[in-house]
């Protein structure tokens, strides 16, 4: 590995040129990695709503052409200067977040929002110099949330890179990048049921799932999976869901539905939708007194959250996450050890996988709504 | 004492026969107390918005005649059957909302919202047989919020006292049952901000100023008071306020106005109003990550509140409390006895004091605006 360092890496890249249209593997060329940076030789990359609804450009400032991914795990090849966290051999997980360790955020105990490091999806280039890594012909190539793994190697500010056992799978563990660990995090770190607690889960996507496992392994006695679609009830059980609810089948709010289940509202939800009507309802289905929801999907940019204050008063909570609470450098690396322990089943998350040469069908199975996670492998 | 057990008591009482008309001193019957019920000799009560706000009877069911307070200290006269908790003699502290110690709510750590015995304020009978234990004539005169302390001796059922140190004096601590406690407990039990943090109390009322007591308590470094009326700025100096803010000195909403103060908002705020735009302002003044705001105005029953969810995803907390999460029974004790260790001043509070007889004296000086409390001493 060492005959690469500090040189331009040449290697496989799958970029998206436009808005939509199916990524083009092309040979790249990757500059060395700058102070803070780091550059990774990436194994597994996984795919997440994140990518195609950035990809897809509905809505935000179209930034192309791009190398998307941010769900990965991969190996140090080397580092910049004044990195002394990590050394080339290393096993990471790229975040699509940071942790500066510097920062008011960093430095308290409930916040992950680093001010440095936190997601930033309209930036396109490195923080050190305001340029890209990627080049094809010495035109660049922007960045995706500081990760872009959807590349054989890639350059990523050494704060959003989480250390971890050299042991652990990286073809298995990659999927904790992102989507798993938020909804999993929502429930152990945030919401926080206790053992015997009931908790409703609105959604049941790969987050809304993390978060249902969450409560499984937190020993909540009842689960409740939240769905408008029906189809998802039958794959939720694997994940420690016991009670399912279609809020299309009732002609009552489907929080009045669940107060009437659970004798006054459940001791926890998590919201893992985005939609804003299932925001309200995770709120509303908690019982007073105690209740505590948890809001995790992201919201479209018009939406407001409306409820009577009584409801607060009444001594419920309402918080949102994100990213699970967790700190990217301090807390992932405990994530993958619950997978070690078998705690933690990460197995069932993955549904597909496909060699990196075959990555447009990791979009079509998720544009399908098929399975959960789809690995790409980058050793064909 | 023991003259009285199991007999009807005649003594004084101030009746409220019609909403928003001076309470006219008379003399009622008071049965002795039936099951899980107490008599008690109230020595001192003070009034508060509460019982002017039902007296006047504006937008509720008016329910006359009617003996309101709710704020008060006393002594045991008579216990009814089945009461062990409690016996002549000691000295109790009447609380509106009570503590079965039996129901999910008094079982869990995190509610004191008895399903018993919550506040009712549209009862105005006792639980056990659904009547009044006072009468003129065997005309019975309707209860408020299960203390009725405006009268020499009333009817209280046993979970609505809190048995206190006999050494505290009453006078004093009368002033703990009700709004003194709320912003303490808002503050101490469910705001909770560390020592150096910055507290925002909004509404500078009783209540708020007992929010910004329990900042100053918990070591708060900045204590930032928010009023719409700039008078009550200097009074709240007294109870650890260090800087003043009137939304109305400002063009743009005061939650910038905090946010600028305090690079990016508060570590904690507490709501004290009872409006909705407060409400609001108190949840988007606390910084994102860990910032956590509790709501504790009574809000008008059709007000709405509204957010973006993004202010809830970027990590903050909104909460609601009712009596400052306190437990009647359970934790009051340990209020009172704040004050016995000088921790807690409560004398500040008390700004006015009158005999029983003139007790529409103190409705006046409510009504003005003029002080906090007003200390109704039932010995002329
Ligand atoms: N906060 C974070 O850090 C973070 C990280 C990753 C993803 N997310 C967000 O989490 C959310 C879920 O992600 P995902 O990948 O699981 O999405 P997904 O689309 O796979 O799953 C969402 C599920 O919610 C269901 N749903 C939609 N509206 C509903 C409603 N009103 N009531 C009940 N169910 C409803 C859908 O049928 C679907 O099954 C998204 O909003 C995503 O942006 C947040
Ligand atoms: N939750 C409970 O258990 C509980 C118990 C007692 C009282 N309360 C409630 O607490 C609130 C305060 O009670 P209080 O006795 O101190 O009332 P108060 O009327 O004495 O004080 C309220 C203060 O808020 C100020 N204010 C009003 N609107 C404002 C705004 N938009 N921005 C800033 N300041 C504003 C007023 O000028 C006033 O000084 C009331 O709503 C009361 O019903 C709640
Ligand atoms: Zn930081
Ligand atoms: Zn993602
Ligand atoms: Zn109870
Ligand atoms: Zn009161």
């Amino acid at each position: 590995m060492s005959s690469t360092v500090g040189q331009v890496i040449r290697c496989r890249a799958a970029v998206a040129w436009e808005a939509g249209k199916p990524l083009v593997m092309e040979e790249v060329e990757v500059a060395p990695p700058q102070a803070n940076e780091v550059r990774v030789k990436i194994l597994f990359t996984s795919l997440c709503h994140t990518d195609v609804y950035f990809w897809e450009a509905k809505g935000q400032n179209p930034l192309f052409p791009r190398i998307y991914g941010h769900e990965a795990g991969g190996i140090v090849e080397s580092v910049g200067e004044g990195v002394t966290d990590l050394k080339p051999g290393d096993h990471v997980l790229p975040v699509f977040t940071g942790e500066c360790k510097e920062c008011a955020h960093c430095k308290s105990e409930e916040s992950n929002m680093c001010d440095l490091l936190r997601i930033n999806t309209d930036r396109g280039v490195m923080l050190n110099d305001g340029k890209s890594r990627f080049s094809i012909n010495g035109k660049p190539i922007y960045h995706f949330v500081g990760t872009s793994t959807f590349s054989e190697y890639t350059v990523i500010h050494v704060g959003c890179l989480a250390k971890i056992n050299p042991l652990a799978p990286l073809d298995k563990v990659c999927v904790l990048s992102c989507g798993i660990s938020t909804g999993l995090g929502a429930t152990l770190n945030v919401a926080k049921p206790a053992k015997g607690s009931t908790v409703a889960v609105f959604g049941l996507g790969a987050v809304g799932l993390a978060a249902a496992e969450g409560a499984r392994i937190a020993g909540a006695s009842r689960i409740i999976g939240v769905d408008l679609n029906s189809s998802r009830f039958e794959e939720a059980k694997k994940f420690g869901a016991t009670e399912f609810v279609n809020p299309k089948d009732y002609n009552k709010p489907v929080q009045e539905v669940i107060a009437e289940m659970t004798n006054g509202g459940v001791d926890r939800s998590v919201e893992c939708t985005g939609h804003i009507d299932a925001m309200i309802s995770a709120f509303e289905c908690v019982h007073d007194g105690w209740g505590v929801a948890v809001l995790v999907g992201v919201p479209h940019k018009d939406a407001v959250f409306k409820t009577h204050p009584m409801n607060l008063l009444n001594e419920r909570t309402l918080k949102g996450t994100f990213f699970g609470n967790y700190k990217p450098r301090s807390d992932l690396p405990s994530v993958v050890e619950k997978y070690m322990s078998k705690e933690l089943e990460v197995e069932k998350f993955i549904t597909h996988t496909v060699p990196f040469s075959e990555i447009n069908k990791a979009f079509e199975y998720m544009l399908r709504g098929e399975g959960l996670r789809c690995i790409i492998r980058m050793e064909e």
